[in-house]
This record gives structure tokens, sequence and C-alpha cells, in this order.
């Protein structure tokens, strides 16, 4: 008898993975404007508005780690990861569902302190709870978020609009959650070795609460919307800066050109990388992921009706894509963008 | 220093942990007709239509064992019981999203299995796949799935309808995926204690593929739409007839009166409860889970124009709440109903 053919999953990586999986599911129903292979899906319900929906889900031991991550944190975090995806649509999250699978050891204290951030997350981004199922797991904590919103049709952006020519946008600053992770991890080995020590935590109080508080960039929606701008393409920056762009040059089928000294950083975050951990802060904002700005395409006579309204900076431009995905330095070398998904510096 | 209080999930149950996380979760926009605390929420988006949402998780070692339950059927369960929460309103499932976490165990065959399984779900119930989300897990496979389905507002069934003089209607039978869970137990046990034997199944094959393969009752919301029947209130049996029963009273406001010889057994079940497992059947249906079916109450009155037309039976009878919670057995006894939850004999 021949062997059954097994192939690791991590000789397709995530993005593979997903790719092959997706076959056979194109949609079907005549309400579904868009299925997946986006930030989240949209379905026509109602006159000139679309519905989207999304999911994401964080595990124990794989996105965060309970010895520094506050519960309550935890579960707003995992609202804000949801939301972000319906952002990137240009759209409004209006409500979640909930899954958890908990282990035994957790007591209702903790759930309550896990509800606290989803019910404080709720408030915040005016979400409604819709659903919840909480199961037990054999080990660890699973939380998943489902998140609906909408969106007027014309204004939908997805990721594959983007032209030849527009500005690649970005919001905030970049690599500031990885460093903020690469502390947290560095002080808990340190309490490892000794007890006694205890953490330093103050110094980088700001790239800490970018990994354990993150928000989503509703404001920036506000203002695209304010300003009458409607973006080519945009995602969410939940995987790096690398690879979230090669997924819009992808789907939009476009070169780009990035200049490393326009990708935006906040100074501790700088600092930190170059001082402490020695690693290019570029590299940080590529493939450390779990920044949730937003990363867009559009003309530059758009982006000038947003500049100095908006936490946005130019960082490049969309090319031919014969061109390819390029990183220019500051001293003018190409580098080839390359993406990272699950074999990424950061576990995420 | 005050200790802090440390509860144990188990000292609150399943209902009591949902109960008290739900708190503080009122519905504020103004679309959402039903917040949590139904089988599914519903959200106000077009005209007469509401939209129905739901979500459902399977946790391997939990919810299956994969030594025995093949992952195609595996992925094609996990996307029936969220939908059955969909028919449980009287709506229409329309669409999924699906969230795997997977440990590095798993292979790309694998993984093309389980979505043969959620492909074939998604074709034979008409539904669009709305997002995906797969993500590392430390230890075995979890899968969520949260389904979006529609319903008229008018013919939206919750679980707080029932009324005094109902008849309490179920659909199908009970127990049997409950009692296929144990033959599957059962050989397996067999099986580790001895690698040569075979494993027994052929005898046990309607039980084990009730428990491996279970539909959802769609037939059922299709004849109560074609007779013109709206019951007062339904609910699908995951967790067993006896707590299910009792989400209804307790929403409802009422009490209850069931008569053990009308619940409904197929005679395989029956025989293999009493002859071999030496277990009261009437025990399987009220706290076994995984049936699927619905649960539901209505006038003497509807139900005379679905008799014989629908795979239904009565077993009882919707009393004042100052009578109880009663199953009567055959002889006339009567017995306090009592939820089960993660207690019940089935890990479910």
């Amino acid at each position: 008898m021949e062997k059954p053919k097994l192939t690791p999953i991590s000789s397709l990586g995530e993005f593979g993975l997903i790719d092959r999986l997706s076959l056979g599911f194109e949609p079907k129903r005549p309400e579904t404007v868009l299925g997946i292979g986006d930030d989240a899906a949209a379905r026509k319900v109602d006159g000139s508005k679309l519905q989207l929906i999304s999911t994401d889900s964080m595990v124990q031991g794989i996105h965060f780690d309970l010895s520094y991550f506050p519960l309550a944190h935890l579960g707003y975090k995992a609202v804000v990861t949801a939301l972000s995806d319906i952002y990137a649509m240009n759209g409004t999250p209006t409500g979640i569902t909930i899954s958890l699978a908990i282990s035994s050891k957790y007591t209702v204290e903790a759930m309550d302190e896990l509800y606290r951030g989803v019910r404080k997350a709720c408030r915040f981004y005016g979400l409604d709870l819709l659903g919840g199922d909480i199961t037990s797991s054999l080990s660890g904590l699973m939380i998943n978020v489902t998140v609906v919103g909408e969106v007027e049709e014309a204004k939908m952006v997805k990721r594959s609009g983007a032209q030849e020519g527009d500005y690649i946008v970005v919001s905030g600053v970049l690599g500031s959650a990885y460093l903020g992770l690469q502390v947290l991890e560095r002080e808990k080995q340190v309490f490892l070795q000794d007890a006694a020590m205890q953490p330093e935590l103050d110094k980088y109080k700001t790239l800490v609460e970018r990994q354990l508080k993150p928000e989503a960039r509703y404001d920036i929606i506000r203002v695209l919307a304010e300003e009458g701008v409607v973006p080519n393409a945009m995602i969410d920056i939940s995987d790096g800066l690398s690879s979230e762009l090669l997924h819009i040059c992808r789907a939009s089928k476009v070169g780009c050109a990035i200049h490393e000294e326009n990708v935006p950083f906040e100074q501790a975050a700088f600092d930190l990388a170059v001082n402490e951990f020695k690693i290019a802060p570029v590299t940080c904002a590529l493939s450390g992921g779990e920044d949730y700005q937003l990363l867009m395409t559009m003309p530059p006579a758009s982006f000038k009706k947003l500049d100095g309204k908006a936490d946005l900076k130019v960082i490049g431009v969309v090319s031919p894509a014969s061109e390819g995905y390029k990183l220019i330095s500051p001293k003018g070398e190409e580098h080839q963008l390359i993406a990272q998904g699950w074999n990424h510096l950061n576990k995420h």
C-alpha cells in the first residue's frame, strides 16, 4: 500500500494554506458582494449599505502570555484586533460575537476581568455583543471574536484597488507593539531568573501599552469620511508592514517602492531597537506585527486633502507590477520586500 | 493583605457563568432587536427582515476525539452545530466564518479533509464562506464557526414566547448521538487494549452516524413555513432535552410537564441503552446532548396543521410557572427536571 502523502503546514506557510483551503468557496448567494480573501467579507443586505463580517482569534501561548498580559487588557485587545479588519474596509463595526474556550484552571474572577475589557471595548467603540459561546478546553484560553459592521457600497475599500502612481500611506507609528512585546519578554526572563527583581517597565510604558492595549484607527476612518477621501486600497497592519503591503500589491497586480527613511517610528521605539535590542527599527516595522495601523494607497491629490488633518504619512509609491516590491534604503540601495506570515519575528 | 477571592467556574456552572458575564451588555444600537441570551441575536438591517447571528466552537479532547472522528465529518459537524441555532430562531442560515487554531502536528492533507467537510456542508445548506482565520495552537485543534442568517421579523421564534397550554413538541429522535458516542468510546477502549481487535461498528451504524454526521433540521423549518405555523418558542437541543426545555420555561416564565413515554427514540438507541449500556433511554435523551433536534411549543391547533406532515412529536404541555418542571414516568410518578450543562453525561 502506498503511504499517504503528509505535508507539514510549515511548507505552505500561513498564506499558502489559506489560499489552498479557500478553493471551491466562490460566493454563490446573490447578496455576497465580496467573499473570503480581504480583511472582511461584504454582503448587500439593505439598499446602498453593505454589511461587513470578519473573524479573529487569540490563543494562549501563541498570541499572549498571561504572566504579563492582564486579562482585562486581553479582552479589550481581542475586540480591537477584530475591529481593525472592519475599519480596513473603510467601514464601521457595529457588533461582535465572542467565543471562549477555557481550561478548568480559570476562575470566575479571571473571566470577570476578561469581560471587563470586552465590555470597555464595546462601550468605547459603540458595539453590541451579539452572541457568546463558552466551552471547556484541555489547556489554556482561546478567544475568538467575530465582528459585523457596515459601509456604504460606494465607500468600501478593498485590497485590490491600488493604482500605479498612488501614494502608499500609513497611519500612526510602526514597530512599537513588537518592541513592547520584546520588553515584556525580557523582563519576564529577568524575573524568572531572580524573582526579587522588579520589572523595569515604566521607562517603556508607551511601547508596552501599544502591545497590551492597542486601539483600532476609527479616527482615521472618520477623517477620510470628513474629507471625502476614499482610498483605492486599504488593509490593516496586523502581521507587519511587509506582508500587508504585499497583500495589496498582489491583489491589485501592482508593484511598490517604499522608502525606509519614511517609515514612521516613535522615538522610544527607535532608540530601544538600536540601543538595547540591536535590531534595525525598520525590521520591527516590516515584520513585527500587531500595530493595527492602516495601510492604504490613494492618488497624491487625495492625500493632499488629508495632509495635516490625520495621523498619516506617505512612505512610498505604487509602481507597475513589472518593477516588483522594493524597499529603498536611505543610501538608495534597493531591497526586495518579503512576506513573513507565521515565520516572522513575533509568534503572532 | 487580603487574599483575592478565587471561585472555580464549576461552582457557577456553564449557564451561571454565561449569565454573569452577560451583565452590562444590554443592546445599545437601534438595529439590535435581540441581544445575547437566545439561540442567535437578531438585527434589523433591511425592511421586514432580521439578520441572525450565532457562534459555536468545537475543541479537540472536549467535543471530539480524532482517534475515531474523521476530519471531513468534523468539518461538516462544526458547520451543522452552528446552523442549528439559526434554524432554532425559525431562520435560514446564509453564510459562515470559520476560525481554526491548529497545532504544528497537523498536516496540509488533514486540513484538506477538514475543509472537504466544510465545503460539503456549505454546498448542502446553501451557505457562503464569509471569512476565515487560521492560527497556531500549542495543542490540538479548535474550530469556531459563526453563522449569519435571516428571518422575516414576524416569523422569528425566541425562547421566551411559550404560553400555558402549548404543546411541547420535538423533532426526530433523541439520545442517539449520545449513544453513538458511547459506542465509539467503547470500541476505542477495546482497540487500545488489543490493537488486533477490529471495531464492531456496522451494527451501530445509524447511531454512530448521528454522532459523527448530524444534520440540522432545515426540513422542519420548511414545513413550518409551508403550513403557516410559527411556534411560540423554539430552541435547538444541543445540550440535552432537559436543559433546553428549562431554558424555554425560564425565558417564558412558565412550567412544563413532559411524559417519559412520549420522548421519541429510535429502536436501535433504545435497545442499546437498555441491553448493553444498562442506562435508562430517557436519561440519554434528557442529558446526552448533540441531537441537534428542534424543541418548540405551540397551541394544539397549530400542531394539528403539522401532524403527519413533519417529523414532530408532542411530548408534553406547557403549564403555569407555579407547577414547576415535571417529568412524568409511565407509572405516573412525577420527577423534577434538572439542567445539566457542563456537568452532564457527555463531555460536550
